[in-house]
């Protein structure tokens, strides 16, 4: 069941993957150039599915962390996740088996396979997040009882810091991020390295496998002129995720974005074609909730994921433009991460959010 | 030439400590009162000459990093230096020797007795800055060529976070300081691991046993109703140190202070008795210069005393109050903190102060 991933496929799945980044996860484009080039040195990666990998095998996720404001202007290197993985390895007197990504975006579903490429490890098809969180502890790893410690983290200078705070993942995630700021806004992490029987039990499975699925959808959807966020509803269903619903289409009207404590904040303001009807989305790095004409439709951690409404290409929350027309569309969060456990940890109420949360497919029925 | 410290020296170490701490290095009767409950359990500590260590020894020095203000809220605790040391050790692979302070202080000249009393190690009598100095990489360690890096902090909850940013150590005291800043204020470091050999060439020799005898001439004074300041100076004569100077005599007028980025800054206002003369005592944790009537008259490196006028004992920058009677002295840094290496590393420019560095005994000659 394992497959080889080459450069060929890689715009579909960074598409896909900052499809299901939500906004966030990282910009698309550097990352895919950062993993041809890697692929083009080194050679294809190998994709394990989550039932592959052995109990008792090593997996060290490895991810980009920071704001993504700050990210399109301090490219990510290739070397620091690499270090990162090493430093881990160095803390914890182990070799990894496999590497991982922690969440499903543009940037982070890429990091994994530069370091794949790179190391020659196999990326396993899974995630801690099933979508694009701006936070460390806001990870199924988390929520089903796995520490994120010890955490490595590696600069662009060579700087390494290795981090372990037990089980307090919160505390983790503070610490991090103000050395993130220190390295310039960004820097590499591995974190939470697990066994191969955690991994099938807290991971969100085939996620790298979904995004190209989807990735795939909007580009033949386009080249055979149908409409791509109908392709994207198609290639939702049968998965775990399941649903899709058009939230609304229109065009940007007002963006309010600031870069505050390591986050990108703000909101957007979108307004119906015809003028008579607005949605707002509000995001910290990623959507976390859309409001069409003041009513919820859609809540985090179900995925809010702003398309160009022509191309079915996904806009992320800092390439947000006045006048850009969109489709808004809602996709259901499998089971895993709906469970009250989850939605304590990546719920609205976790971001300050006063609705409680609704499933997309039932707010909107089809 | 090695000798065994026992607690009841610990009075005159702490006080001497703290003068040589320059109004920072932390407060006094916090980490006299941790060693001696250290020393209770464990017994005394055995402080060994430099000249007496190994040149392939394996020397560990430890410090508290953090506000003096913060630290005498969130007392510092006797777990977290020895964690800190356990994990530079794991990171390097290697037991330590000896362990060593870092600085001169009422608080930091203590933390590496505690860790000595708790794990058996011996206690170099020499460290890095030969009074206490605000940041990390101002110390002789670093400016004679050590790296600091890797640098472990330890939390008071366990947490552990090993830093390693190579050569550049102003890196280092950037992100170490961001995340005793997360840590709550204060943390425990362990850092610039050195070899017997490097440790003679770089380090400030007999800090330890000149605490205490400065201590010491100060209550002796005191008992024997002789001025204190005086006896001081007496005490200094002879020492690597040499020259004490009384820069002047009055009463605290005003003190203005504020936490910023992790430092006590600010400046103090002194008024001789018959309200005809100033002295302004300028600090970043530490004292760094000392103007009369507006004339620099001690700069940093050179150390400026803030001492109550009837019984000697220090006053640190976080204790002034309005009111307080003192005598301020200054006293001349041994030849190897001002050589051209290490005035370009806490010389008067290093801290933005613009004043030229002159010797103290050369500004006020007898």
């Amino acid at each position: 069941m394992s497959w080889t991933l080459g450069p060929s496929e890689l715009d579909d799945l960074a598409r896909g993957a900052a499809i299901l980044g939500t906004g966030g996860g990282g910009d698309p484009w550097i990352g895919r150039l950062l993993v041809a080039e890697a692929m083009r040195e080194h050679g294809p990666v190998t994709v394990l599915d989550p039932e592959e990998v052995a109990d008792d095998a090593l997996v060290v996720p490895v991810a980009n962390m920071g704001a993504p404001t700050v990210m399109i202007e301090k490219l990510p290197g290739a070397d620091e996740p690499v270090a990162a993985l090493r430093a881990l390895e160095r803390f914890l007197g182990r070799e990894a088996d496999a590497t991982m990504p922690i969440e499903c975006g543009g940037g982070n579903s890429m990091i994994p396979l530069i370091v794949a490429a790179r190391t020659g490890l196999p990326v396993v098809d899974a995630d801690g997040m099933g979508r694009a969180f701006p936070e460390l502890q806001m990870e199924t790893f988390h929520v089903y009882g796995l520490t994120a410690s010890p955490l490595a983290m590696a600069g662009d200078h060579g700087e390494t810091c290795v981090f372990d705070t037990g089980r307090d993942t919160v505390r983790l995630e503070d610490l991090a991020r103000r050395v993130t700021v220190g390295l310039g806004g960004g820097a590499a992490i591995a974190e939470f390295a697990m066994s191969g029987s955690d991994l099938k039990r807290t991971a969100v499975p085939r996620t790298l496998s979904l995004a190209l699925a989807l990735g795939r959808a909007v580009r033949e959807a386009r080249a055979e002129h149908r409409d791509p966020v109908a392709a994207l509803g198609e290639a939702v269903k049968g998965t775990i995720y399941g649903h899709l619903r058009v939230l609304f289409r229109g065009k940007v009207t007002d963006v309010e974005r600031r870069t505050e404590g390591g986050f990108a904040q703000g909101r957007a303001a979108f307004t119906s074609m015809d003028g008579t009807s607005g949605l707002e989305v509000r995001f910290q790095n990623e959507h976390l909730a859309a409001l069409v004409d003041g009513e919820v439709v859609c809540l985090v951690p179900d995925l809010v994921c702003v398309l160009e409404v022509d191309t079915g290409e996904p806009i992320t929350t800092e390439a947000l433009r006045y006048g850009q027309r969109v489709a808004v569309v809602g996709i259901a969060a499998p089971a895993i991460m709906r469970t009250p456990e989850a939605l304590a940890v990546f719920g609205p109420q976790a971001f300050g959010l006063p609705f409680p949360f609704r499933p997309v497919e039932r707010i909107l029925p089809v």
